[in-house]
C-alpha cells in the first residue's frame, strides 16, 4: 500500500477486521505486506501495523503482487504506479488527478505486462459508477453522463440553498467541520470535478479524454441571491459534471465540461444532499440509470478499494483481467462553441413598452430560441427579467449575452447560467 | 438465444444495430447462430432474421459458445440452461425463477465446467445490482438491501397514492395500460419480487437462499385508505423485498422477506415512481448506496442481457471468468419469529379515558416498546388510533396484535403494516 491517510488507513483496518470474509471472495489471504508513507514516525491509527511502514516506496512496488495506491496527486507517484504495472502488479488507485492527466500512459502500461488496472475510488468514492460504466452498460451507448461528484462543492451549495448563506459563508463552515479543506481551489474551482468528468467521459464514450479537454466553471460566483431565484423557478443549483454525446446539426462527437447547472427540483440529481454523490446515465436501451452514495470519506472509499482489491487478486488466482481501456471510438471533443447548452439569462432593464420585444429580436437575430421569461423583480426604471432558452450552441448564447450587455435599455447580465435536466 | 419475446427482439436489434460496438468491447464479432422458438412460423419483429429461427432449442444449445436465454420459467428451460452450461458454453440470462428455484444447480453446473453464468437481467432490468453486489462490493460487508424490483406493484401503488384509487381500480388501469398482466398474480401476490429478493439476499451474504426462503405478502389488501392515511402520517407505502444481516439479541442470521411496508416520504425509495426499480443497499464501509433505473421493459433489459454477453464473449476470447457462486458464509435464515421488525398498528377502539393506557399495557407486557401514537379519527365511542412500534421481534408483534385484537375495548385491529427506512 502507498500512502495510509484517512481512506488509506481505513483500508487496513477493514482488510485486517475482515481477512476471513476477503479471503473466501478473492479465494485467497490477502496479505498486507507494506505501507510506504513518507513519514514513517508519524502518528497513525491505532491499528496499523507500525512494522509494515517503509519509507521506500520504490522497493515496496517491485515486492508486490497488488499495488494499492492512495497517496494521491501526480509527480513521483506516477513514476510508482508505472513501476508497479511495468513489474506485473496489479493497481487498485483512487487517483483521479493521475487517470485524468496520464490515463494513456498508465492504461499502456497496465496493457503492455498485463497487470490489472482498478479505479473504483478515483471517482464518487462508494458509488460503483466506474463498474457500472466500464461493465454493467458495456452492451449499451451511453448518451449522457451528469454527475454531483464532488462532495465538498455539493455541501455548500446545499447549505446555500437551504439556510441563505453566501458562498463564503457557506464555504467557512464546509471548512469548520472538515468538509472543506484549507485551500479549498481543487473543489470549489471545479479542478476535482473536472478530473473525475474526464474518467467518466472515456469510459462511457469509449474515447480519450483528458482533464485539459474539461472546460470547467467552479461554484465561487454562485450568490445566494441566484440560489433564491432558482428556487423561486423550481430549481436548485448543483455543480454538475456533463458529458455529452452530441448527435444535433450534422456535428457528431462528445462535450464534457464542468459547470453550476440549474437542475428541475424534481429530477433525481435535485434530491442529492450534502455530502453525497449521484451519477446519472442516459443509455441508448437502459433509458436513465442514477448510481447514489457516499462520494468521499475514509471508510466508504475504501469500501471501493476492496471491492477492487477483490477482484484484482482474483485475477491472480484465476486468471482473468479487469477489462482494458477502451478508446476504440475515439469520437471527436466538440469545440465548446459547438455544444448545445440551454442556458438561463437575468438581466436588468428598462420597464418600458417595447424592451421585452427587443431583448427578444436580440435572441432571435443570433438564432437562439426562447423557452420562457419570467419577470422577477419590477422597478420603475428597472425590472429583472429571467430569460430561459432552448437548445442552442454556446456561440449563440454568448453573442445573444454580448448583444444583450451593449443594449442601452439593458443595464447589465446579472447572471448566465446553464440549465440541465430538462 | 433461448426465446424470442419483448427482451429477445430487443436483444436482436441491438445485437445488429450496435454490432461494430460490440466487436470492439468484446474483442470479437458476436455471430447470433440460432434462435429457438416454440413457434417458428409467429409473427414477429421486422429485423429478426426468420432464417436463425428454429424450434430445435437442443440443438442450439450444443452449438453455441454463449447461450442467452430469455423464456423464462422453470419446465423444459432448466434442462437447456444445464446442457449450455454442462457443454461449456457461457450462459447469459433473466430467469429470476430458475435461479431462485435451482440456483444452485445451475451455479455448480457452471462452476464444473468452468463456464460463466451472467444474470444481470434476472433482477430490475437495466438497475446493475446484481454487479453492484457481486463484483462492486465484494470488499464490504452488507448489512441491508431494501429493493423495489417489480415495477408493476410499484406502479399501481403509485396509482393508488397519487389518485386515491382502489388496488382493484389501479389493477384494471395497469392491466389495461400493459404494466400488468392478465393474470396479475405473480405480481401483485408478490411472487416475482420474492424470487428477486431470493437473488439479491444470496448475493448480500454469501448465502444460498431459495424462493422457499422467502415469507411473502402481496399488495392485495392494501387499501385506498391505508394509502392516505400513510400520506397524512408523512409516509408511502412500497411493496418491498427486504434482506437483513440480524445480530440483535445474540442471534446472529439474515431475514429476507418481501411485503407491502410504510416508508417515508423524505427517504430515497419513496420517489421511486413508476414501473422503475430502485435497489438500496446499506454496507459497512461503502454506508448508503442506491441503484435506480428501469426494471422492465424490452430495451432496458435488453441493456443488461447484452452487458453480460460482453463479458461471457470477452472471457471466451481473453480467458478470465465471472465470479462464482459465493456461499461460504453460510449465514442461518432465522425463523421469521426471531426477526426484527417495526410495525404500524392502526386500531378502532373506544375512546374512554384509560383505554389508550390499557393499549400501551398490552404493547408492555409484550415487550415491545412504542415509537408513538396517532390518534387519526374520532368519534364519540369510536376513535382510531394508529401506534407505530419500535423494532421489535415478529413473534413479539403478533402476540400484541392477537391481545389487542381480543381486548372488549378495541373494535378492531384495522392494519397491521412494517415500517422500513427508518
Amino acid at each position: 500500500m502507498l500512502g495510509c491517510g484517512t481512506v488509506g488507513s481505513q483500508v487496513v483496518r477493514l482488510m485486517h477486521e475482515h481477512a476471513d470474509d476477503l479471503a473466501a471472495r478473492a479465494s485467497a489471504r490477502l496479505e498486507l505486506v507494506g505501507i510506504a508513507v513518507r513519514d514513517t514516525a508519524a502518528e497513525r491509527a491505532p491499528w496499523v501495523p507500525r512494522e509494515l511502514l517503509t519509507d521506500d516506496a520504490e522497493a515496496l512496488v517491485r515486492s508486490a503482487d497488488v499495488v494499492v495506491e492512495l497517496i494521491g496527486g501526480i509527480g513521483p507517484v506516477r513514476h510508482l504506479v508505472l513501476a508497479a504495472l511495468d513489474g506485473g502488479a496489479s493497481v487498485v488507485t483512487g487517483n483521479k488527478a493521475l487517470l485524468a492527466a496520464h490515463g494513456p500512459e498508465v492504461h499502456g502500461a497496465a496493457k503492455r505486462s498485463g497487470a490489472d488496472l482498478y479505479y473504483e475510488a478515483a471517482v464518487a468514492g462508494a458509488v460503483p459508477v466506474v463498474y457500472g460504466l466500464r461493465e454493467s452498460l458495456a452492451g449499451d451507448n451511453v448518451n449522457a453522463v451528469l454527475g454531483i461528484v464532488n462532495g465538498t462543492t455539493n455541501y455548500i451549495l446545499d447549505e446555500m440553498a437551504t439556510k441563505g448563506l453566501s458562498f463564503e459563508e457557506a464555504l467557512a463552515e464546509a471548512q469548520e467541520l472538515g468538509y472543506a479543506e484549507a485551500d479549498p481551489t481543487a473543489d470549489v474551482d471545479g479542478h476535482d470535478a473536472a478530473a473525475k468528468a474526464a474518467i467518466l467521459a472515456s469510459l462511457a464514450f469509449h474515447t480519450r479524454v483528458g482533464i485539459e479537454d474539461v472546460p470547467v466553471t467552479g461554484i465561487r460566483d454562485v450568490t445566494a441571491e441566484d440560489m433564491a431565484e432558482a428556487r423561486e423557478a423550481g430549481m436548485v443549483i448543483k455543480l454538475l459534471a456533463v458529458a455529452r454525446r452530441v448527435t444535433d446539426n450534422g456535428t457528431r462527437g462528445i462535450s464534457v465540461r464542468v459547470h453550476p447547472a440549474l437542475v428541475p427540483a424534481t429530477h433525481p440529481l435535485a434530491a442529492v444532499h450534502g455530502a453525497f454523490n449521484a451519477v446519472l446515465v442516459e443509455a441508448e436501451a437502459a433509458g436513465r440509470l442514477m448510481f447514489y452514495g457516499q462520494g468521499a470519506g475514509g471508510a466508504p472509499t475504501a469500501s471501493a478499494v476492496l471491492g477492487d482489491l477483490v477482484a484484482a487478486a482474483s485475477h491472480k488466482v484465476h486468471g482473468g483481467n479487469a477489462p482494458r481501456e477502451s478508446t476504440y471510438a475515439a469520437l471527436p471533443l466538440l469545440d465548446p462553441e459547438h455544444t448545445p447548452a440551454r442556458t438561463q439569462v437575468e438581466i436588468r432593464l428598462v420597464d418600458r413598452p417595447g424592451t421585452l420585444s427587443a431583448v427578444a429580436g436580440i435572441y432571435g437575430r443570433n438564432g437562439v430560441s426562447i423557452e420562457s421569461v419570467r419577470q422577477t423583480g419590477t422597478g420603475a426604471d428597472d425590472a429583472r427579467v429571467t430569460i430561459v432558452s432552448h437548445r442552442s450552441t454556446e456561440a449563440a448564447l454568448a453573442r445573444t449575452v454580448a448583444e444583450l450587455s451593449e443594449d442601452l435599455r439593458v443595464h447589465e447580465v446579472v447572471s448566465v447560467m446553464r440549465v440541465e435536466g430538462v
